[in-house]
């Protein structure tokens, strides 16, 4: 099925079936097209499954600046795609290379800007295609390099760009397997109660989903893993206003498979851990500082606030990108993204009357609103986070215990 | 015009205009009706404006459990006068009063199990339909009472009614009064902060409005007070999901009277507190307990967590017919009511496409959701409390203190 979506340069979408069959997030169309990938259009779900393909480099900024593409891991996964058709795009042109590359590089950057996994990804492949260009082609690529710097660079580009896709999946499975073990203790404590009768209770916010990363997820890395092993757990979806990702993206993803959730209003959180409903919270992250600060989806902080005077553990799932080394304290330092109000104005999904995709106007057409994207928890209200190398506490000392070579 | 509006036995509804004109919520229709009301129809704010008659004690119901009228206030005026439907109707149907009355009662305290104002206005009724039947007519109605004890009951269920919803708009004036204090200091200390360009910025959820109540509201009418005396302020309406009442009501009666504010969601106002963006937190509340633990729409108790994180003054106005006397810990005894799933699993608005109301469905349609109405804040968070007396501690003492007949 042929399809038109405003704002990209080609676009070829596909109704596709995901039950039973497993995705990613984004993969690359093959060598023909050695800059193009195809990803998921996050924006049509829950309603839709579609598939869009993203070949220019305006194509990566409009899939992720619109919020096709969204999430940490995913976003720095485009980047990194969009960098490696940069290349393939400037060498055909003839162009100056490096001036069309530090033009994608700055467009990139210039999408979303509290996610470090952007900034992380394009610096990545700049400085991979910088290594190409002044020395020899990179090795075990399955593609013959000619001589040339410029094709040396587009290869050594696309072959960075499949590493950081396979490394973001292999992190989130890595702390799935982490967090794993935190279910099962909280699963033994309850079973020890006499709750063997109830799941374990775990409320995330927004979508820290397999969506949100190239595969596994963060946050529901380690519910998956609970979920396939046998262990009973119920998943408190958070709407996350406004653009409801929780109830749009974790929802789906969850139901898809099989794992027990209900949706919630984003205020529902407080009044559920005062009464015992909620036994964990994991929430994934955009950028945490080396002090262990953790900017995620506004309302965040407000859940950690309410899980810290309920003493329930609060737990930032995370893979090691998304640390920026630079910054200690988050909530001074690391930039919030504000976004159009009309997000907050209107609502989006599927209409009743129509059964077609619509948005209804929340409030008086002339009053305005304010749309901030992400808070920043401070690392006092976070019990640990959940990396791929580990547990650690959200401190500098703990963060630097787990990774000693950024110390 | 009439329309239909299902679930009314009758049902006359007119398109009014509000540009300075003043409305009360909530009005008797005349004495040759003299059970009957008319209302403004706050399920059709913000895009409507309609008034919508109630006869039949059934209406009062429905009008109450469909949320046709809500707020505490409002909810309270709402049932006294259903009451008085209940006397006027048994009394035309020579069935046995007291049953009628008893039988009204039951099903007006049925319809919402969180209001407190809800069974004091039934139970101020069915004492003065008591009273009346067993004494003397009351003098002062303007009507004329025969001699029957039926008819002296409803003179006196009319006349309390009146009084209930009177009281109802001066105690709201009073807390004005009150809380134009605390509004008049932010003012003086952001001035001597050299922060005089600055609007007071105050962060309110839900509608604890002129529309929850008969007149001026409880939360908004400190504002409405430092609005009309010339003091710039600007409002953070919270959207309030699930059904939105800060963007559709507030947001609606803010701009109506020309206050500044912009909506933003539920989400935010933890961020917003942490960059100094909120000066104050002034919410309603459905039911306080003796001790001050204050039970209001979901998600209040989230804000005032961030209040206290970052040092910002959290306020409940309520009038003291909100205040639950028998009730000392909010938090375990206020029974709170849980409402459908598909609040949550949708979003009322005007649609986009056909600019007609509708709902969009914002999540999978087989993920189910859980809606709790209400969250009970502890009177630790709580600075004070705002009441037509005065301001008070929130805690026993000082309650007791401005209202030492209580004790």
């Amino acid at each position: 099925m042929w399809a038109s979506a405003p704002g990209f340069s080609r676009c070829y979408t596909v109704v596709m079936n995901v039950n039973g069959k497993p995705y990613r997030t984004i993969w690359p169309l093959g060598e023909n097209t050695p800059g193009a990938v195809a990803v998921i259009d996050q924006r049509r779900l829950p309603h839709e499954f579609l598939t869009l393909e993203l070949h220019s480099v305006a194509d990566y900024c409009h899939a992720i600046s619109d919020m096709a593409v969204r999430g940490a891991g995913l976003i720095g996964a485009t980047a990194a795609w969009g960098m490696c058709a940069a290349a393939y795009s400037a060498a055909a042109e003839k162009s100056s290379f490096d001036e069309a590359i530090a033009l994608a590089a700055a467009e990139l950057k210039a999408t979303r800007p509290t996610a470090v996994n952007l900034a992380w990804a394009v610096g990545e492949q700049e400085e991979a295609i910088a290594k190409a260009l002044s020395g020899p082609a990179p090795g075990g690529t399955g593609l013959e390099a000619d001589e040339s710097p410029v094709s040396r660079a587009c290869v050594a580009a696309r072959q960075r760009a499949i590493e950081i896709a396979d490394s973001d999946a292999a992190m989130c499975r890595s702390i799935g397997v982490h967090g794993l073990e935190i279910i099962r203790k909280i699963r033994a404590e309850k079973d020890a109660a006499g709750r063997g009768n109830e799941p374990v209770n775990i409320l995330t916010h927004c979508n820290a989903g397999w969506l949100a990363f190239v595969d596994h997820g963060s946050a529901t890395a380690p519910v998956y893993a609970a979920h396939d092993e046998g262990l009973a757990v119920h998943v408190w979806v958070d709407e996350t206003r406004p653009r409801a990702q929780g109830a749009a993206l974790t929802a789906w993803e969850l139901g898809s498979h099989g794992v027990s959730h209900d949706v919630v209003a984003d205020n529902a959180g407080g009044h559920m851990m005062q009464h015992g409903l909620v036994d964990m919270v994991i929430t994934g992250a955009d950028r945490v500082s080396a002090g262990g600060d953790a900017a995620n989806k506004i309302g965040t902080y407000l859940k950690a606030l309410a899980a810290s005077d309920n003493n329930i553990p609060f737990y930032v799932a995370l893979p090691s990108s998304t640390f920026d080394w630079n910054i200690d304290d988050g909530v001074a330092e690391i930039p919030i993204e504000e976004r159009h109000g009309d997000e907050v104005r209107f609502a989006r999904g599927l209409s009743k009357r129509s059964g077609s995709p619509d948005e209804v106007l929340i409030c008086p057409e002339n009053s305005s609103a304010r749309n901030w994207g992400f808070d920043v928890t401070p690392r006092r209200l976070i019990t640990a986070l959940i990396t791929e190398r580990g547990i650690c506490p959200a401190s500098r000392e703990g963060i630097s215990g787990l990774f000693p070579e950024r110390h």
